[in-house]
């Protein structure tokens, strides 16, 4: 994964939408782009009945798009779930950083919000990949507390520790919708052979990015 | 471009989602799986005002996600317009057919629904990509007509003359979020080539699907 993950974990009405937002709007305002992923394991209704993009659903179609100027969506009906890395590295690979909403077993740094009024202790606590608690209580161990309003000081902590980690790395090589980790050699061999491989074809010398796709039968 | 794609074209109130529903329904009976990309020039509303998707975007995050175990959505937020192959190319690949609606000025094969109550005349008449005509008219020129409800032989249409001329390409070339057209010899050179240099890697001997990515500074 090169993309940079980190996840705003927590039970349910703990706070967490409220948290991501202003921690989004934080790093946004440090001139990060930001895109996020929410879990949602019983399912979401994003689509109203009626509308177009329902009908052509409803008519059999497995992934809908609607585009326009301004955006452009699109609706996917999956037969299993697809891996929050998944989705990161098929459809939100373009920005500095990716906040998660949920996935509390997911294999990515976590934040997690403990608000006494929801619950008395963390659901995260032995995760080796927590970064820290917001919270309005005391909690035990060592792990940083921010208070639940600190948006600024969680923005840097992510900056810090997500976003300034990032290991640049010159390719991405997905098999079968899974990124595998390759070792620096091997990165720089691929890239440099893919590479050298395109640049030749008209017009390709240049380009910022170059995807290449096989499918085999 | 190696995915089929044809449009459902026609003036605004015409029919044209009735038409691509009927047809998306026929072919899904016939055994095709079916992505759809609907152009609203007018822009859209997908989401709701307080969803929490919502509030990500408001946030300022670029691309939003939810992810449930049925379906996941992505809203994409784009400083200007994408083109519908970028649409297909990057998010809609994974169909043997993507049928859009509108987009009368693609370049990709057209069928077009003229209603008496709605035009006159048809807006693709002059354009060589044009398939065939949907209406209750007769119209001038050679082009086959077909019944307002004849969405079987809309969908034979589609079958022989979009998804069976399909062809067969081992790899796929995007430069810049643009496909790039290869010759046979080269397509099969590259694939190899490319094939060749990840297959010893763990596990990518057996790979179906491979995807290589590579971003320049």
């Amino acid at each position: 994964m090169t993309l940079p993950i980190v996840s705003i974990v927590g039970v349910s009405g703990s706070g967490k939408t409220t948290l991501l937002t202003k921690v989004v709007a934080e790093l946004v305002k440090k001139g990060y782009s930001v895109n996020t992923l929410k879990h949602d394991a019983h399912g979401f209704e994003i689509d109203r009945p009626g509308k177009d993009s329902w009908r052509h659903k409803k008519a059999g179609a497995s992934t809908v798009a609607l585009s326009s100027p301004e955006k452009f969506a699109v609706i996917k009906s999956v037969k299993k779930e697809w891996p929050p890395e998944r989705i990161v590295s098929r459809f939100l690979d373009d920005a500095d950083v990716v906040i998660t909403e949920g996935y509390k077993k997911g294999a990515f740094p976590k934040i997690e919000v403990v608000r006494a009024e929801c619950s008395k202790k963390p659901v995260c606590a032995k995760d080796p990949l927590l970064l820290a608690y917001v919270s309005d209580m005391k909690l035990p161990g060592n792990m940083p507390i921010y208070k639940l309003d600190d948006y600024k000081g969680i923005a840097t902590l992510i900056e810090k520790e997500v976003i300034k980690k990032r290991k640049p790395s010159p390719i991405e090589l997905i098999a079968n919708g899974k990124t595998i980790s390759l070792k620096p050699f091997i990165e720089n061999l691929l890239a440099q052979g893919v590479s050298g491989m395109v640049k030749s074809l008209k017009g390709l010398g240049n380009a910022k990015e170059i995807e290449v796709r096989i499918r085999k039968k």
